[in-house]
């Protein structure tokens, strides 16, 4: 196989794919070519069609084929609470892993000054205008635990209180079904300091 | 995100690729959108050229886009080597991971009855008429080492043996840099009915 093959090529290509490597691009491709070239030629129509067509919702910033995504135009969710997220992504675990009904908007990432990531990056002047609606009644900040999502949340946080509307954040401690010895110390120490009354 | 999104549909198709599950066909579908567009009409792309331009080389049955492949067509090559191999992949793995520099033949599988998996459809007709050339003065067999290959291989002899021709299997025995309480007993067992004089 010389270094340009079509075959190294698909390989080299499969690499662009978060968590392949060079081993497991090469099971792909072979796989592919051996089995199922017609689910690698409907995972190429499937890219070209997503890649081109899919932008952003007007409204959540999520990603969207549509102007408006099915979650912002749903009349059945409640408008009256709005979840802010990291991405998409972060957004997919909460509405498929939660009983959460309302809205979404997400910031596409957090602050990151040294990467050149503020608040215009993040969407915050459409999240303002949004809360300006007057339909909000609850922000549930559920940005990431990192410093950078503390960070993000602290911003955000006072964002919204400015409006006079509420901000709430998602509850951080020890997961549930762990042991509390594997669990990391800073973790637990905040745990510990935020203890929650059982009466 | 209703079912049929054009999200949903690349996160589906992602899933015919071999050991990508829910959650990492989600993770290559959002990284993509939100970060290397280009990557994935790239992937697209080569998804395309490959699927519908690589067929099996003449000679030696492994995948190629050319009717001979590269390494059939080189003549630095060994031809007096024959070294038999189940899948493309196998081939590449010694082609890059040995000393190796003789000839392939690619069966495309293993002899399997039950799958309906014999002579014919490992391509047997066409090694035999391979090794009536005259050319071909030793066949390495490098079928797997589980039952079906070592049917494979078995059987592969025979055919070689009757042309009077050398016939080779590559050694079996514990991996170099085991420690030996980690092998399995039937490869130690091999191992050890299989010694070796130091002298």
């Amino acid at each position: 196989m010389s270094k340009d093959s079509l075959i190294q090529q698909l390989i080299n290509a499969f690499r662009c794919l978060p968590g392949v490597g060079p081993k497991s691009a090469q099971r792909m491709t072979f796989y592919l070519l051996q089995r199922d070239r017609q689910g690698g030629r409907h995972l190429a129509e499937s890219l070209v069609a997503a890649m081109s067509r899919v932008g952003n919702c007007r409204r959540c910033r999520t990603l969207s084929e549509k102007e408006v995504c099915a979650i912002c135009e749903n009349p059945k969710r409640d408008a009256s609470q709005l979840c802010v997220v990291e991405s998409p992504a972060d957004m997919a675990a909460i509405e498929h892993g939660t009983g959460y009904r309302g809205q979404f908007f997400v910031l596409g990432g957090h602050l990151s000054p040294l990467d050149g990531i503020g608040p215009d990056e993040l969407g915050v002047a459409l999240l303002a205008q949004r809360l300006s609606e007057g339909e909000v009644g609850e922000v549930i900040i559920a940005t990431g635990s990192t410093v950078e999502g503390q960070a993000t949340a602290h911003y955000i946080s006072e964002l919204v209180h400015e409006k006079g509307i509420r901000v709430t954040r998602i509850a951080q401690g020890v997961p549930l079904g762990g042991e509390l010895e594997f669990v990391d110390s800073s973790t637990l120490d905040h745990a510990i300091g935020e203890r929650q009354s059982m009466e």
